[in-house]
This record gives C-alpha cells, structure tokens and sequence, in this order.
C-alpha cells in the first residue's frame, strides 16, 4: 500500500512539475487546484495587493506568459517555455535589443555549476533578468540580442489554501508547507504534495484527539499574512507545529528545531527520528531559511520545528534547474510521509497518565506477567513494568518512552492493555 | 576488628544457608530468629493471609517436610535435603507416579548451566515441579518416576522483622532487606546479615541524629505489605533509605538510583562510592529488579536507592545453587558493611552550615591557619578554606564536599574545628 | 597608540618596581602617589590601626629604613638595598650577634629554585627574618653574625585609594586591584598598573551607562577593610565586578570564576575571551587566592571573577625576585588591558533589546538586506537576521551573541543600525 503512496505523491510532483509558480499569481491557483482535488476540504483565499502585514504589504500578483531572448544569430535561447526557471522570478515585462554587456547585467549564472539554470527572484524591486547555465553562457557571442518578456505586475491578490480538520479538542496541530517555488521537486513540490496526503490520511483518521490546521502557502510574504491573520487564535491553540519542506529525496532525514528547541514539536519529532532513523542530520535554529523563520519570531512564538529529508541549502541541486523529478522519488515521498504520520501518531498518543494502585500492581492474575519466576524477564514485561513505573501523573507518555529508551509506538498495544485494566488512567 | 566483624557475619550466613525459606513459612520464622539473637529489638509481626495490602492480598503460608523424586532405577533424585532448590518455591503437596514425559513438564533446568540447580517459584499459581542439573535431566531414562513433595499450603502468616532504633529527630533513615530465598547465599544471605550487623552498630552510634526504621521482609509481597501498613507515616518521616541486597561476594561494588535519581539517599551513596571505591558500577533504575520496585514506585515514592556489591542478575551464579557459600566471603561481606557504615555516616554530618562572619574568618589567631605565608598552603589548609567559602546556608555538608572535591568523612575533623570555634553554625 | 600604552604602562612599572611595599606604610603611600599622577580621581583613605573589620582588625603600621647581615668574614648579605625581598615583610626591628644555627632558624630559601629570593610575610604574628637565595644559603659558614633590621611597628593606618566614575546610571562595574607586593613585577605591579590605565581610558568614555568603582588596596585586609565599610552599598549597586592580577606577561590568559561561576562578570568574561583568545586557560574556584576570597565569600556575595594573563601560583617565578621586569613587558600589559577593555564594552553594550515588529521585519526597503534572493546569504545578513531571532525581551545582548556564535563587538554596527532603524528598542 504504501509503495503505492509514494507512487501517487510522486505522480501529481509530475503534474505540478512544469507549472509556473511564484508567490503570487495563477501558476500558484492552478496548483492550488490540483491539490485540491486530493484535498476536498482544502479553502482558497485571496489577500488584495497592498494589504498591511505587520512590516509588509502584499506585493502586486505577478503573471507571465511568454520570455525567450533571441541571439544574434537568430536564435532562441533561455526560452521560459523550455525551462520556467529561464526567467528572474517578478521580472517586469521588456521588449527591446540590446548589446552582449547590457544584457549581462542581467543575466544570472553559477560559475560552480556550469550546467545548472540558476533560481533567482526579485519580488520587492522592479527589474527584469534572465537565467542561464553559466556553459551557455560562455557561448554567448557579441552582438544584438531581444530580450523579450510578456508578463504583468498589477494590483491583484496573494492566495494560499487553508484546510481545517476537527478533532475532539480545540487544541490544534498546525502543519504549513509552501507552493510558490516553479519547476523545482525536491524545494519545492515534496512539501506541498506530502502534506496533502497527510491531510487526507488525517481526515480519515478515527477519534482525533486534535484539531489540524493546514495551509499551503508562499514561502515567507504568505507565513506573514497568514500570521497577521490569524496568530492570535494560533497561539491560543496551536501546540505543535512543523514546517514541511525538502521531504522527497532519499539521501537524509533532517531536524530543525524551533527557537529554542525544546517545545512539544521538538520533543515529538526527535523522539520518532530517533527511533526510525537515528542517523538524522540535526540542525540548529541558525541554519533555518523556511517559514520557522516567522513561525518562530520574538512575539509570535509558535512551537514550530522541521522534519525534512535532505534540507534546502544542503544538497547541491538546491534552487538550480537540477533539483527535479529524479531527485524526488516515489520511496523518498513515502520515507517523509511514513515519519509525519508516526510524529501525528505519537502526538496522538502523548497523554499524561497516572497509576490507579500504589506500589505495582498484582499483573499475573490479570495475564499480563509470568506466573513463574525466571533468571531473565522479557524484554516486553520489562518494558511494561519500567513504563508503569514512571506513570506518577508528571510525564507524558513521550517522556516516559524517552526516559525507558523505547519507541512510543512500539508499545502502544502494552499501554492501551493497563489502560484497558483500569491500572492507567489519563490526568484531568 | 573488621576482619573479625567479616567472619562473625559469614559464620552467621553459613548457620542461616541450609534452612529452607521462602515468602512465608516456618523457614522464614527460624532464619529470623538467628538474626534477632544478634539484633534484640527486632520485633516479629505476623499478617494473616488474604489480608489486602494494595493491589495483592497476603498468600497461603507454605510449609514443605520432604520432597524427592525416585528414579525407575530406584535412585533418589532432587532430594530436597541435598538442596531445598531442587523444589519449586510454593510448589503443591504431590505423590504420584508419572512417566518421564510427564515429568519432564515438571522439570526446570538450566540449558547454558548443566551443573546449576536453578531457583524457581511460582507463588501466585498453584502447580508442582523440581529444579534439577541439566547435565543430571540428560541422564533420565524412559519409566515411572514417583514425586513426592510433602508440602502444604494454608491460611496462615507472613512474618517480618521491624525494629525502630530511635534518634535525636523524628526524621527516619529507611533500611530494608529480604530474607525470603532459600540456600542461595549472595542474594540473598547478605543483605539480612550486613542490615543486623549495621542495626548492631546503630545500635551504639552515639548522638544518632536520625531515626532508624530497619525492616527484614519477604521481597515484593513483603514490601507491598508493609509499605500498606506504614507509608503515610514514611512519607512523611523517611529522608533516605536503602535496600540492602548483593552485599557480600568480593567482585565490585554497585549503585542503582531511585527512580529519579536525585533524593538524598542517591546523592549520599553516590558520594561514598566515588571516594571510596571510584570503580563503582552505576546501574539505570531501569535495571532494577528488588523491592525499590515498590519503595520508588508512583505515590510512594520514597528516597531509596540501592548500594550492592555485585548485583542481582549480573553474575552468572544469580538464582542457582552455585550462588554459594564460597562466593560470599568474610572480606566481600565486611567491605559491604563498611561502605554502609560510611553512607550512614555521611547522612549523620550532613547539616547545612552557615558561617557566622563575613568574609574570611581570622584563622590564624584561632591557630588554624599558618602565620607565615608560602607559595603554596596545605592540603588541609586548602580543604578548610574551600569548605568555609560555600558555607552560605543552602547547601548541605556532601553537596560543599562534592563541590571541594573531598570525601566528607575525611574533613570531618576541620569541619568539626570550625563548628567549636563558633565560625559555622548549623542554619535552622 | 596601543603599542605605546604598553610602553606607558610598562615604565611605570619599572617606576614601582624598587619601592619597599607592603599591606600598610610609606612604600604603599609613595606608589598609590605615583599612580595618582594617572589617575587624578583617585582619592586617599586612611584607616586606623585597631579598626574592627569584620573577624579582623587592621594591624599596626609597618615601615622599614634598613635591613642587612654582617657576616663572620665581615661581608654585607641579604642588603635590602640590593632587594627588598631579602628581608621577611612585616619583621620586627633586630640588632644582634647570632650564631648560624641560631640565623638559620630565621632564613627562609626555596631548595627547588636556588637562584630565587622567596617572598614571605609574617603580617599577624611578630617575628624578625631574612629571605635568601638557596645557592647563597648554602655557603654560609659556622660564626657569628651581625643581624640588623632598622623597621618599626607602630599604632598608624592601612592606606588604600577608591576612584569613582560616575554614569548614567547607579549600577556599578567594581574593579579592584592591590598594590601591597614589594619588588615584584606579574603579581604584582600589573594589576595596579593596568587598573591606572582602565580608569584613565574609563573617563574618557563617552555616554558611559555605569559607574565604575576602581580600588587600589592591600590585598585581603584591604579587600575585608572596604568591605567592611562599603558592603551593604555595593551589595546595592554592583552588578559585575572583576579582580585584576597578574595581568602583565605573555605567556597565557586566564580565568577564574566567582563561587558559582553564574554572575554578569563570569558571563561577559568568558564571551570575551571565548571570542579573542579561544585558548584561555578556565581555572576553578578552587584555584582561588586573591580578593575575589573575600568578595565572593557567603554573604558579600557580590558578582566578581579574575581576567588574568599567567595566574599567581601558576608560573615558576611566582612570589620570588625572579618575577621581575623582564618577565611583564609591553605587549603583555597591553594585552591584559585590551581584553578588560573589551570586557568593559560588552557591559556597556550588554541592553535587553526586543523587536518592535511581529515576524522578520521587511529590511530590503531599509536597505539592510539583499533585494535579489541568492543560493547563500552573506555572514552579515546572516548573524543580523540571528540577532533579531532571538530579540524576544528576555535575552540580553551578550546571551544573543552567545546562543548566535558571534562575538558582540564585531555586530556593534548591525546592532546600532537596527535600533536607528526603530527595529529593536530596549526593554525597561
């Protein structure tokens, strides 16, 4: 089945692959759209050009239909139709020839990577710019080049989707993933697609204890506006959170914490990579670059942190034409998938629960511990007695886990059982 | 005189060896009663069986004669008066011929140790079976084998020993050992021995700060029993406490913590160990597996730790008849006994001391510091001036020690200096 | 320039270096004039002999003409006018004939440094002596010899000098050094040398937030003397504090903390040298033995940790002729000056600023970031957007530096330009 997952995910990647995104604009609707259809509770809203958002403003909506540049040998190169990230992200429109110098002054390459189209933008100064493999670069000759780019700024909207799923609390676990990067996987199709499957296992998952809060967004003007709109009830509810970004490759699994590192996010989520891949790459605070960076600002103070596979400025491909649908696979998706769904799982499950008897209760004559004694107990009955042992209405069961080296989900059976025989029961 | 003390205490293990105890019983009755020859005040209770002590009730008193098996050769086999192991503890009276096929499900061995007998019990459900050398079982033929275990099973008692050595403070010291195995002699000959020897020595210990509360029980059943007819009073009387287990080979020393590791009792063993013998095991509370199971477990939690020499479950002989009377010795037992000794010294000093002047004290004119300066000052010098400047009233005795890096016991003399010349005042 | 305070302060050194010091007397008065030259704030203080201090009381005044050894072949030895170390600090006035065995009782060499002539005092028991070089000592011959100490102990005054600052505000950074030591050069001539220039460099200081409370005393009857007459106030006020010794060689730099190593001082200190001199040496508390005994005894309390250069105790020259004017140089000196002064400005700059926006602030329009995304940012963004991160109204300045791996002198600028930017504004 869940080869099959990946399968899917990895499929709409493909779907979405060729669209142009950016932070506005239709490219960022159309693949609202598509995610929708696996999403059915997923809102569209539109936020007006020129809305206040704490220490921004909405940017005018930026749409694009055509950009090439045609050599003086007639022909056409960095054509937007071949690859959209050719053109600088909110280039203004331009019609015109111009010498070799003038046009590199706005030419971007990467003198490292010769064969990548570097992804590069602009979005609160005006100026036009192509970008080009730096190989193809060097080729170019003197001489009279059109540049040529139909795209329009105007006063428009910023959209981003929104989708709320009830659980029996009010207390919320909000998970925020973005949609304005164009034709790159990894950073950034992973995010946006797995998230959707989350959200759709989540809507069939029975008696959620919490209520979930997702949103598709653009990366950094859509975490704002979306705060400014909402952080105060986000405070109020929010207990953890997390960031999903560069979650489709297969080379790593990644943490990064929240500010200070030590919220129910972080706990949870080191707590499960610990124990499903316990040679993941832990970063810090210092090394974020995605929406944790408002997430997690002096006032706002969210508890949220990332899981990711292999994390964006850390693998070569990173914000170039390379980062694309064979970096992100089918098992990748799946991998990053299987680790949120156990990181909901645990959270689920991270009550704080207390003893009904003192001292330790009489098992065997309710079938959960050997009649006989032996030299050597099992590991499970061991590990059942430490989790009893530490049930004293102060830790939660990720403590507990924590504390008696166990994963949480490994002994859910053995928890649910002392629940059953009214030995556990929750603290108000 | 210690040397002497050794022997004196592995006479006394030798004289209790051979009796057949188990959690309840004449065998438990006649080994308390060697003991309370060497320890007057050891007071005798019996509880009746079916009393309720938390989530147990009090067991059938068991009692056995005789027990044997005789092979189709007409050989006595597992003869309960060559070992009492040979009987499974608790086992029902039988007397019957089986095949050895039957008898086989009745046979406990020990595969990875064909000479030992191993030591089995099944208290909570009635069945009969012996214990027997794998290398003797591999000899069995085909045939008819009688058993015969002349056992019984009744309402009757479980009996401990309780004996209150009073002090100048309500404030209790919490010692507790178990006397329920039978011919096995590290765990569990020691610690009954060693706790009557301590309760011996408290017994002349003048000036006893602390109240002694030292009890001799049945493991688990016993300390669920007694913490049910006692905790209020403990919870609130009881600064520290040990069990008293494994106290008597001569191949390492060992510590097991509460279950958070951080009472007075942890931090007063921790501290003699290091100075004493720095090549202390430290063991997990998850590796726990006595009667600190229900001392530290939730609502009960009281401050006991545990300090043994080598520790039940990680010696090969643990629960086999080569648990003998060799691998307990007058030196192992006697070094037990002094590290004991030590710990309840250390809690007897440790007060919290303020000084009584600011600054440095004028130590000279009292003639305990040089009147001619040197490049480098003494040892003691040193220790006394350390100690002086973290005597601020919030912490206590171990915790200057453990932060001047001394063993308390060897300042006690400076320490004591200093309360005569009025420079340290205990802080109410 | 810095070059030249080095040399500054280094001739001043070469100034003091012959005077007769001790903890009271006319050398003790003559060298505080000498300092006074730099330091024109720095006011006076006499305190009569039998001042009760605490546990102490201040001892009679010593002063001393001339001190010298005939010996039986008629030659001068132990002249204090070759050196002022030859005669035992504080001795009694002598005029008589002894024999050597009689003499030897009163020498004092060091058999493992034979060339050196020891330091040693006798302040608070009346003794006459003479101090030696082993190799010296080991050719004297049987016979009489003259012994002639031309000093006196009289009812007089302990002098010390206080200088004070004033800031903006009441809270004070406390500076002490002492200046009791005879002909010694590291510990100690550095201490008061380098404290002269940190006050000079201090009043020039513009917008200075604190008041700097500078002393120049003997060491622990001084420290005990201010103490005594001063605690409550600096109890009051003082906020960090650091004792300066040894401060003059080339050899190391060192710290050593309060008693819980948890002050203002302990922080700001190991930031800094952390940052200029990541090989610093970390001694204990333990390792004490200047004032900072007294300052940080229980009660004083007060916040006071040493930034040394080579620590008293620590180098073979210690306390004997051979710390001399060869072993503190320029460079050395203006080392030690250099980090106090940095030190001084980390406490300055030290505010608890807290962002005025929610989420990052949009500083491309403020020309603070780059207005074309690229794969890195620079470090400058980097550390300017960590700094803001973590600008909440809880952390101080110094904390953010820490928690972001920079040192807080090399982001004044970012820092500065963030609080024009009405970005950050301090916490009241």
């Amino acid at each position: 089945m869940h080869e099959n997952l990946g399968n899917q995910m990895h499929n709409i990647c493909n779907e979405l692959f060729p669209i142009c995104r950016s932070i506005t604009g239709d490219g960022f609707r159309q693949s609202l759209d598509i995610l929708r259809k696996h999403m059915p509770n997923l809102k569209i809203n539109e936020v007006p050009t020129g809305t206040k958002c704490f220490d921004w403003e909405v940017p005018k909506e930026w749409n694009i239909r055509e950009a090439y540049i045609i050599a003086p040998n007639g022909k056409k190169i960095c054509d937007f139709k071949q690859s959209n990230l050719h053109v600088l992200g909110y280039s203004t429109p331009i019609n015109k020839l111009v010498t070799l110098d003038e046009l590199q002054k706005h030419l971007h390459s990467l003198p490292d990577q010769p064969d990548a189209i570097p992804y590069i933008t602009s979005y609160y100064k005006e100026r036009w710019g192509f970008c080009i493999a730096e190989k193809e670069r060097n080729k170019l000759k003197p001489g009279d080049y059109k540049v040529y780019i139909d795209s329009e700024l105007k006063v428009g909207h910023l959209t981003y989707g929104e989708a709320i799923i009830q659980g029996k609390s009010d207390k919320e676990i909000f998970i925020s993933t973005y949609l304005c990067h164009p034709s790159m996987a990894n950073n950034e199709l992973s995010g946006p697609v797995v998230t959707t499957f989350i959200a759709k296992w989540l809507t069939r998952l029975r008696d959620r204890r919490y209520t979930y809060r997702i949103i598709i967004i653009p990366e950094t003007i859509g975490s704002i506006t979306y705060l400014s709109r909402n952080y105060k009830e986000m405070k109020k509810n929010v207990v953890a959170g997390f960031n999903i970004s560069c979650i489709g490759d297969e080379r790593a699994y990644s943490y990064l914490p929240s500010r200070h590192g030590n919220t129910l996010s972080d706990k949870v989520a080191k707590h499960v990579l610990k124990h499903t891949h316990p040679d993941y790459i832990s970063y810090s605070f210092l090394d974020r670059g995605s929406d944790e960076r408002q997430y997690c600002s002096p006032g706002i103070d969210l508890p949220v942190c990332s899981i990711m596979r292999t994390k964006y400025g850390c693998y070569p491909e990173y914000h170039t034409s390379l980062d694309d649908m064979k970096l992100v696979t089918p098992i990748g998706l799946n991998g990053g998938y299987e680790v949120l769904v156990k990181t909901i799982k645990c959270l689920e499950q991270d009550e704080i629960l207390c003893t009904t008897v003192f001292c330790e209760p009489q098992l065997g004559r309710r079938g959960l511990y050997p009649t006989i004694s032996t030299k050597a107990s099992s590991l499970q009955v061991k590990d059942m007695m430490n989790f009893l042992a530490y049930c004293d209405g102060n830790l939660s069961n990720i403590d507990i886990a924590e504390k008696i080296n166990v994963f949480l989900l490994d002994i859910e059976d053995i928890v649910h059982s002392l629940k059953e025989e009214g030995i556990l029961k929750p603290v108000k």
